[in-house]
């Protein structure tokens, strides 16, 4: 971004950077080289499966999502960062992926993903008293307000979304074979951004070794140790394999273990107790909203790193690693 | 109020003049012709579909929520100004148009309204340093709580409210005479207050217009554009042409472009994009409250003029007006 | 705690009495004797119904909740007042009584009376700008999501939980002899913690009576009016008779009368107000709650105490009992 520092413009090539530093945010590495491995990731994990138009939506949630911060005249240094970018990304997977692939659907999403934007910063106000941060909330919000709005428009039909039901206890467990599981643990990373596929997991992996091995490893611990968890505790093993119970966890070990605490080994046991907490808390919202037919996204993940970054705790290594120091509430 | 100044006492007029304001306050109009104006609405619109006694409702809640006020000994400035009364108003109104008409209910209307004024006081101090305001939702909540009460108690018969149900995506299209159309935008105003009406709402829109041409202006774009995109997105027919598209935007339109913000290009754009939002959010409301059988009211302007209000966009031009300043938290 | 001050270390002795406290602190009685009556009427209680591992839950509850504040360094002072105790206890008792008595289980037991400690100190923070505090909700906030994520997990089985249901209105009335009312209004003491029992509460009774007569006089009054409201707005009968619509409006009772304001003429009629309202708030609770299967505990208290708390009332003969200082907003 030397063009910039001279004369206070952006060229193309910063906007490139600027955008791909938003899709690696999404697991909260500003490196546009992660960035670039999730989104190739994203392509061709929907690529398999014939659903690419999800990956383009992801790439029109980025780009809207990162304009409207500059329409809007946000402070720059956050955009800069990719911080404009994430959620937009998100959505821009999540729309297409949950609904029919409808004009209407493409309209919402432009509308959706730009309103990521300001609710981020409204958010950011409002929690930055506690010094903590809206992380996807934004997106997940936003998201959730629309595939609601979706039972009652024609135009938006919520062709893959779970139907309406009051919630039983049945959780159906079966014997898969032990590359399932490896498999799901992989999927763990994918489902972050609702892509069932472990090629887009291995993608994932990588984007996260490239820029931060303490990201990855604590990414890895938080999928195993929620898929670990659930089967514990007798989940739909089904749910399990498909990575549903690794994605959330995931988040929550990178940000407790690696860009809100140095780490240590007071800071490693914090995120351990996050990481279970993060399945439970993933099993209540999803059934919570079984009624209205809505899934959890990363709710859960944004539930407990709040509720685990809100206490007072004296963890005198407590510090914010340099890289990370805008991830605490603005 | 004149005598006031003089000798620190209102005589009879300043208190009828508190009350209607009180009534004006409503659609944000501190005014107590416009007030007035509603009233009449109100009456006139439940004498022609013989349910005469919801507006009675809204005149005992104007007056406890108000009184209350007074006997809570909170800043009389704000009461002066009708802020005492509109949650009040609304909670009159709700109630006996939505349970059955009981003893009980009529109990619960009088500790209901007199609950909205310390809630709006106590949600405000909550708000405040966010300069935000709570709008009308402590009629929201306090009418929430009663509404699902409701189903629990046999006194309080949910007699008007839709049955609790999963919702499903089955929104019935049909069409209807343009003129249907023109009467659902004019309902727009009235649904404000629960009225169904097209008398109502004509003189809810004079009301408007006595008092403030761009308010009365924003209103119409409101419930104009809500009613659109409601349309564009395939929504139920039938509650279009009842307004229950209008209302909220209406709202909204109201809030965003002529109370928090001075009249300009920059905030119209705003006040557009929040319009639009209100939408998606209305029909969200809605079908989370599904479920439970209760209806939206005007949480959904409540949500999204909060969302809009939050960030810290650079609107250079942002200025509050003197009329409404007091409508900024406290 | 003479020897603490002398060497500043704890001996067998004070921790005793710390975990005590934690009980008695369920009801704001900030003395061992008081929580040691408590404890020996919810092993009464639950020893009559044969559900004797309740009791050794709240045990459990109580002292894991105490130790993680230890652990956790938080300040200590609050600890040794019991203010770490009382919402342990109160997950130790609602787990084993709502879901079957298996090892996974006891081991989210564990886990989520850990966490109300470290909940309590984030919401604590939160809640401190405007001068109120989490209260109980810490527990209901953790029980909620196990309750909920129950019915995902095979291994939690939601035995005692009721079915997901659409609510309908249905309330049930029938007549009950008169000693069934009185046996309603002392159940209403031992439903604070979750048991269902005529002796429990008498023993209740007794510990509030043995500490302050302020408390058990108000305790009485909240849950009398809280049942007589209940039958007046004509709720189900059965519920009314097992103390259901009493302990909520008695925990509000004691919290507006007496802790939180001197008790005066003017607190007292807040504090009634603050009950009737309970009552509604717990049905709403319920029936919002009855599609997912989950029961209210003791959120209708926390909210209503909270509303009442945060109006800037001039209450001018509001001040903090000494005793009870620490319950403001840390």
């Amino acid at each position: 971004m030397k063009q910039r520092e001279q004369n206070n413009r952006y060229d193309e090539i910063d906007y490139l950077i600027i955008l791909l530093r938003g899709v690696g945010q999404v697991m909260f590495q500003q490196s546009a080289w992660s960035g670039l491995l999730f989104l190739v990731g994203i392509f061709w994990g929907t690529w398999l499966t014939d659903v690419s138009y999800v990956a383009w939506g992801a790439v029109v949630g980025l780009f809207v999502s990162t304009l409207t911060g500059f329409v809007l005249r946000l402070p720059a240094t956050e955009g800069e960062q990719g911080l404009w970018g994430f959620n937009g990304v998100l959505v821009g997977c999540a729309l297409p992926a949950l609904l029919g692939n409808t004009t209407a659907m493409w309209l919402v999403l432009v509308l959706c993903a730009a309103m990521t934007t300001w609710l981020r910063d409204g958010m950011n106000r409002v929690l930055a008293p506690y010094r903590i941060n809206s992380l996807t909330f934004p997106f997940v919000a936003s998201v959730w307000i629309v595939l609601l709005a979706a039972r009652a428009f024609y135009h938006l039909p919520p062709a893959h979304l779970p139907d309406p039901v009051l919630p039983v206890a049945d959780a159906v467990r079966r014997i898969y074979p032990w590359y399932d599981y490896l498999g799901a643990w992989v999927k763990g990373f994918s489902q972050v951004f609702l892509v069932d596929s472990t090629v887009t997991g291995l993608l994932f992996l990588l984007g996260l070794l490239w820029n931060s091995r303490w990201a990855a490893l604590w990414a890895g611990v938080g999928s195993a140790v929620g898929m670990g968890v659930a089967l514990l505790m007798g989940a739909t093993t089904a749910d399990v394999v498909s990575g549903l119970y690794g994605y959330s966890p995931l988040l929550t070990a990178i940000a407790l273990a690696t860009v809100f605490h140095r780490p240590t080994i007071r800071s490693a046991c914090w995120a351990f107790v996050g990481i279970v907490a993060t399945v439970f808390v993933q099993a209540a919202v999803s059934v919570a909203l079984a009624p209205v037919g809505v899934v959890s996204l990363t709710a859960p993940f944004c539930v407990v790193t709040w509720l685990f970054l809100l206490p007072r705790l004296r963890m005198d290594d407590r510090a914010r690693l340099p890289d990370h120091s805008h991830w605490e509430g603005k």
